[in-house]
């Protein structure tokens, strides 16, 4: 196979191959459960990974031995092509075991589930196979390492919404390209993954989940996904599963590279990171309201739950999980307004967390509140500053962009959903929360509702806003340059 | 009385004093209709003019003949203390006729008028003195003569919002301080604004509009204000009319400066403006798109009207005005969501429209079809061009802050409405009609609603955000960042 528009085609498929061969193994991970509880179609995981194992075979052994190096362009095309064909033959467990018998269904779950938005087209999940459920909940943390990997090795060298902002920060990550030091520290923040998410499925099942439905919210709740084995999400379990779900999600939504530090006895560090204390204060901050107004609202009502229910939702919201334990359209004064805003927050940069990013609201908050100090001293240079180092202008400015054409986006989705019949209210709903990889929105597509109901088009369009959220716009948006595929 | 913190108060109250003078002789022109219509309270407008000409003349000579010259900080100062005192007086007719008994709606109202944006706390127009209707029409007439000068005489000096853009384009504009080459510009301009009023005014009495119809209406258009004489605002008058208004409305949200070049016969110049063209663009493309969707839906109802009231909607929204003749919120296939969406847009700069204005929303699309090419090619410099000209990247980083900022201001509005108790649709729609000088929103404000029903408080708030809005927001901001009022 010729290079063509000098980017190395070899190595882009030597490497879909290989990620291809990975995901057919993960599949026969959910072998036992699927075996264990085997209900309909429960060789279909098996089916399904032989499937995948065997083209990804295929297209890693034809190609050459060493295809040549990966630069910046091959990096782009990589991770776009990786998480579409990914979902392709991702989809293959839902179809073959009958579960999703259609394509567009399964490869909209299955899109969902690797972009860890955890928006679903099921209406009725407890009647799923169970081995296809944890296939389901496996797409998110296997979209979750590939975030990671994503986040540390590529977006700072890619310099795409001003996340050169780190290019300095991550440990052992430098302005080379895709140097070994960085696959070392991928895999010392997929070791913190492994270790959260093994802590949390122990910390669940003391608390009298099955080890089934323990590593099934581990996975959804790490990779700030939101599928969960339950109709009604984490609505119906105890107290103190809402507690631990609550502790994870907010770990996930943390830099990585704060536990990481955080692990090493570095906790100075991670106490001074200015991200992160807006991160809590939010969180913090936005649950005290809400708490305060469901208290007051709800006479006789137990304070407790009032606190947890807010807890929960706030930080479901925030980290783009997207579990649910109480109907938030519900709660009065309008308060599903301040949980919409939530929606346009999302993670802490470096976390698997999606949406605009911590570190970019408080870039813009900060820039805002400097215009006006720029227009009274108009010649004094007046930078915006974050753990004491100057900002600069040109990554305030990337940030600002990015802020944009994330809204832009997701105005042009929410338009196109309207066009295609939805009331506009669902249509926004639908539009933030996919492109946000959050999973439930407001209207129609609210925490107790879900997306089979839309219009197999729009789901196409959903499932394109949750690529583009999840890959921070540009990494698929500049594929659709004509410049890009120029020599 | 010394100067205080380096700023002039002695020429500050020099020129209120002086404005308040003309503001009181603005009131008398309502005497002949209040005579000849005489119905309650038919001596308001004298006794309020009396008033305001007294206290003007108050100020007036209670300051130095020669007060020193007026700079920067002085010009913030007054734009906004301007628009604030003038609205204090000008709730004198409605409070002494009885008309608006209560303060805060009569300041609400009057506010309303001087920034231009038409939101009303009337639930019975016809009921009111046709004396005190034509000072309420009146407000948004001075509004836009106001708007004219702050556009053309200090937003380009300010430098706000990336407005210097507009520095050197405007006919005898330098960077010197208020030049009398200013003055004659806005001369100028204001001849041309009176020009159109006084046509309009003709073409609405050729369709059968009585002379003070005409007038109130005329006051109304040009200023791109929205108040009527009538409850459903111009749903009742003929096609004739309506297109008349549809036409002016178009004129009043163009440039002046434009229309200075096209009376002078420099038509090329005009359809060379990319901001002219881009607004012409959006407002027939719009209107065609919901056209055709209007037309479709109404079976057997007219294609011209179906054409009539989207291209009326569409360019009264767009160019902030808020005129109605059909209500958008009622209209098939959630169209009033691209209604809102156009709420977003705003009128040229330069034109008396309110809102973030063509020319940013035209800098911020091509900026964001740039930064694309940018990553591209990370080491090239991608300007962003304007007419041919290159628009510096300090100019595009205000434009994005100043959207920025509109749209925090906005959100922060709203959420406020909420606490207040509003439901989420309808006090995003007030605020984003309020802020951006339109008068109907969506929700409880839409275009057959009025403010009436908003509590108080709600009402200080909304008020702002069209003071906010009108100004430009920072020319008002400053004012509360304490460094302003440093020597």
């Amino acid at each position: 196979m010729k290079d063509w528009s000098g980017i190395n085609v070899q190595a882009i498929i030597r490497v879909i191959g290989f990620l291809l061969v990975v995901e057919g193994l993960f599949m026969f991970t959910g072998l036992p459960f699927s075996l264990y509880y085997c209900e309909e179609g429960c060789m279909a995981l098996l089916y399904s990974g032989l499937i995948t194992v065997f083209f990804g075979g295929l297209l890693w052994f034809s190609t050459r031995k060493h295809p040549g190096s990966i630069a910046k362009k091959e990096g782009y095309v990589i991770v776009s092509m990786t998480w579409i064909i990914i979902s392709l033959f991702g989809t293959l467990p839902f179809i073959l075991s009958g579960a999703i018998p259609n394509f567009t269904d399964a490869f909209f779950e299955t899109m969902s589930g690797f972009t860890t938005t955890g928006a679903s087209i099921l209406t009725d999940i407890e009647s799923v196979p169970k081995g296809i459920l944890f296939w389901r909940s496996m797409t998110h943390w296997i979209g979750g390492m590939g975030i990671i990997v994503f986040t540390v090795a590529l977006l700072p060298i890619l310099g795409i919404g001003g996340m050169q902002l780190y290019a300095a920060e991550m440990p052992g990550v430098t302005k080379d390209k895709l140097h070994p030091r960085i696959t070392a520290t991928a895999k010392r923040l997929w070791g913190i993954y492994v270790f959260f998410t093994v802590l949390e499925t122990m910390m669940l099942m003391f608390g009298g989940m099955s080890l089934f439905d323990a590593l099934c919210h581990s996975f959804g709740t790490m990779a700030t996904g939101g599928f969960s084995t339950q109709n009604d999400s984490i609505a119906s379990y105890s107290p103190y599963i809402q507690y631990v779900i609550i502790l994870f999600m907010l770990l996930a939504g943390t830099n990585f590279t704060l536990h990481y530090f955080a692990l090493h006895g570095q906790l100075k560090k991670v106490w001074k990171n200015e991200e992160f204390r807006y991160y809590l204060y939010l969180v913090f901050g936005g649950a005290l309201i809400i708490a305060l107004i469901l208290a007051i609202n709800q006479q006789g009502a137990a304070i407790e739950s009032a606190i947890r229910n807010s807890l929960f939702q706030v930080v479901s919201i925030i980290t783009t999980t997207g579990y649910i334990t109480d109907n938030y359209l519900l709660w009065p004064n309008s308060m599903w307004y301040f949980i919409f805003l939530m929606m346009f927050v999302g993670g802490m940069a470096g976390s698997t967390g999606g949406g605009i990013k911590v570190v970019r609201q408080l870039l813009l908050v900060k820039n805002s509140l400097l215009e006006l100090k720029r227009l009274i001293h108009p010649q004094a240079i007046i930078p915006v500053r974050m753990n004491g180092k100057v900002v600069t202008q040109e990554i305030i400015f990337k940030v600002m962009a990015f802020f944009l054409i994330y809204i832009f986006i997701m105005i042009m989705g929410s338009a196109m959903l309207a066009f295609l019949g939805l009331d506009a209210q669902t249509a926004v709903g639908a539009s933030v929360a996919t492109i946000g990889n959050i999973g439930p929105g407001i209207g129609s597509v609210g925490p107790v509702d879900n997306y089979s109901f839309i219009p197999y088009a729009g789901k196409w369009v959903l499932s394109f806003l949750m690529l583009l959220g999840r890959l921070e716009l540009f990494t698929v948006l500049i594929l659709f340059a004509p410049a890009f595929w120029k020599k």
